[in-house]
C-alpha cells in the first residue's frame, strides 16, 4: 500500500463526484479541500462522513460559529495539525474575530491545564454535580 | 505522603481563606467545591490558579456560555471525569440547555473522529488554510 | 545536548551494531530504519526495546497483520506522524489491502468518536460487561 | 440540565424506539445497553451514531474480531473505562481468547510506548516510508 | 471472555512465582500490588514489563525520586487513576515531600496548558532549538 | 482572521514590550523564543501565561532542572514537537546531560506503556495506595 494520495474531481467514481458536488454547493466553494479527497480513498466513509458532518454542523440550538470553535478547541487539545488549520479558517469564515481566538485559546489551554490538575490531586465529584 | 485531602474553611490559612472568599464572592456561592479544597494544599498554585481561571472565564469578546461550553468539550476529549461534571454544571447555569448539550456532544464526537481520519490519511494542509 | 541524530552502523559501537544485526537478520532488510537509529543514543533502550518488539510482534494467538493493524490504529490514536508512515508499511508489507486500510480508519475514527460521548455522557458501565 | 439519564423503551418516543429495536434485532439481543439508552438524550445523534456504527461495524475486507479488537486497542489507549469494559465483552463474543486479550494489550502498550520514544527523539520518517 | 481478574501467589503457576519472588525481593514488600497480579494473566507479557521496569527505574544518570516523578507526571497528564495512585505512594516512599508534589503538579498543569497554546497558535521551531 | 504571526519587538505595544524585556532580563538572552512572539496576539494571555511560567519555573521545593525535566515528559507524552525542542535545549542548559535525557525517554516510554495495561487489564487501585 503505498502512502494515501487525494483524488481529484477528474479522477473520481461518479459517487465521490456525486458527494463533491454536494459539499461544494453546500459550501458555495469552487473545489473540496484535502480532507475530502483523501477520504475519497474509502468513497463509503467519504459518503457516510460527509453526510454526519453536515447535520451536525448544521445550525441549531447552537449557532455555526460555536460549533466551529468547539472544533476547533478539540483539535488544538489533540494536537492535530490540519485540523486546526481548517477548522481555524471555517470559524473566521463563520465570525470569529482575532479576539474571540485568543479568548477560546486561553480557555483550551486552562482547560487542559485544571483537568491534569484534578486527576493529579484525585478529586472526587462535588454531590451537588453528581444529580 | 499520604493521599491528597480537602481543606476546609475552617481548617485554612488566612491567605487560603481569602481566596476561598473571593471565589464565594465572585459566584454568589456558599462554599468553594472540591477542586479549590484539594488545590489549597498548594496555596501558591491555589491564588496562582483562581486569579488565572477569574480572568479567562470573565465574558469579554466570547460570552460565559460559549467560554464554558468550550471547557466542556476539551473536559470531555481529555475524559476528565471530575471536570466534565462540574464543567457540565457550569454551563447548564450560564444557559447550557439539553439541547445545546447534546448537540455539544455531537461536534466533539464529530471532531475527535475526523481529527484521526487527518492523521492516518496524513492529510497535508491546503495551501489557501497555510496563510 | 544537541538535537538527538541518528547513528549509522559505520558509526555504531559493537553492542548497537549486535541489535542492528539482529533486527536487520529477523526482518531481511538491508538497513534499520530511523527509529533504531535514534534510539541507538541510548544503547541499552535500544536493546531493551528490539528484546520486547521482536517478542510481542511475533505471531502468537494473534497473526502480524492483526498485530500491526492494532499498532498502527494506536499510533492513529496519538496522532504520531513517524509512526503512522512507518507502521503503515509494516501492515501494508504484512498484507494490509487498500480496502483494509480503509475500514480499520473507519473503525478508529467511530472509536475516538463513540469514546467522547461516553465520556460526555457519563454513561455507566451495564452490570453485564462488569462479570 | 441535571446529570444525563438513560431512557429506558418504555419512556421512549417512537423514533428513540425504532432504533432500539433495530439494534435489539441486530445484535439479537433482548436490551440495548446503557450506551444507547444515555445517547438517546440526543434522537438525531443516536440514530445517526447506530447507523454509523452498524455500517462500520459489518464485516467487510476486515472481519467482525479485528474490526472490535481496534476498537479495543484505541479505547484501551484513550483510557475509556465503559468503553473498554463493553468492547472487551464485544471482541470476546467475536471469538478473542484471553491469548488473543494478553497479546492485543502487549501490542497497544508496547505502541503507546514508543510513540513516545519517536517523539522525543524527534525521528524524521525514511523516505521509504513516505511514497 | 470474563472481567481479567487478579492471580494471587497461591493459584500463580511456577514461571509466575518467579517474578513475583523477584518482585518481592527488590522491592523489599510482603506481596506485589495489583498491576502485577492483572497482569500475571499474560505470563510472558508479566516477565518482559517486569525485567523492564525494573532495569528503566534502577537508579542511574536519573535518581530513583526524578524517575518516579517523571512516572507520575506522564500519568497525570494521561489521567491513569490507578497509575497516579500506585506512582504517588512510590514517590512519597523515594522522598517525594508534598511541598515537591504541589510543585510537580503546577509543572504538570503549565506544560498542558502551553502544550495547546503551541498548538493552536501553530508555532513553528526556533532554529536554535532545531540543531 | 489570517493563520497567527509573530509579532516581533520592534512591532510590539509597550504592555508586550514590557513582557519581552522582562523575559529577557529573566532568562539572559537577546530575543524571547518564537512561543511568546505568537502568543502576543493576545496580550493579556502573554502576561499572565510568563507570570504563571515565571512562578511556577522558578526553583523551590524542586530544582530547575528537575522542573524542566517533568515539563519535558509531558511534552513528549502530548506529542508537541516545539515544546519537545524547546524544553530539550532548556532542560540542557539547566544541566541534562545526554545519558539523563535516554532515561528520561525510557521512564516516559515505559509510563505510557504501562499507563495502558492498567486500562485494558482494568486494574482496581490497591486499598494501600488509597489512603
Amino acid at each position: 500500500m503505498p502512502k494515501p494520495r487525494p483524488i481529484d474531481y477528474a479522477d473520481a467514481s461518479p459517487a465521490v463526484r456525486a458527494v463533491y458536488d454536494d459539499i461544494k454547493a453546500t459550501r458555495g466553494v469552487p473545489d473540496v479541500n484535502n480532507f475530502w479527497k483523501y477520504l475519497a480513498n474509502d468513497p463509503q466513509g467519504l459518503e457516510r462522513t460527509w453526510a454526519s458532518v453536515r447535520q451536525v454542523m448544521a445550525p441549531g440550538a447552537l449557532d455555526a460559529l460555536t460549533k466551529e470553535m468547539i472544533y476547533l478547541a478539540v483539535s488544538v487539545t489533540n494536537g492535530c495539525g490540519y485540523c486546526i488549520a481548517s477548522h481555524s479558517a471555517a470559524a473566521a469564515k463563520a465570525g470569529m474575530s482575532e479576539a474571540m481566538f485568543g479568548e477560546l485559546m486561553a480557555v483550551v489551554g486552562m482547560a487542559n491545564e485544571t483537568n491534569r490538575l484534578v486527576n493529579g490531586y484525585r478529586v472526587p465529584i462535588d454531590p451537588a454535580f453528581d444529580v
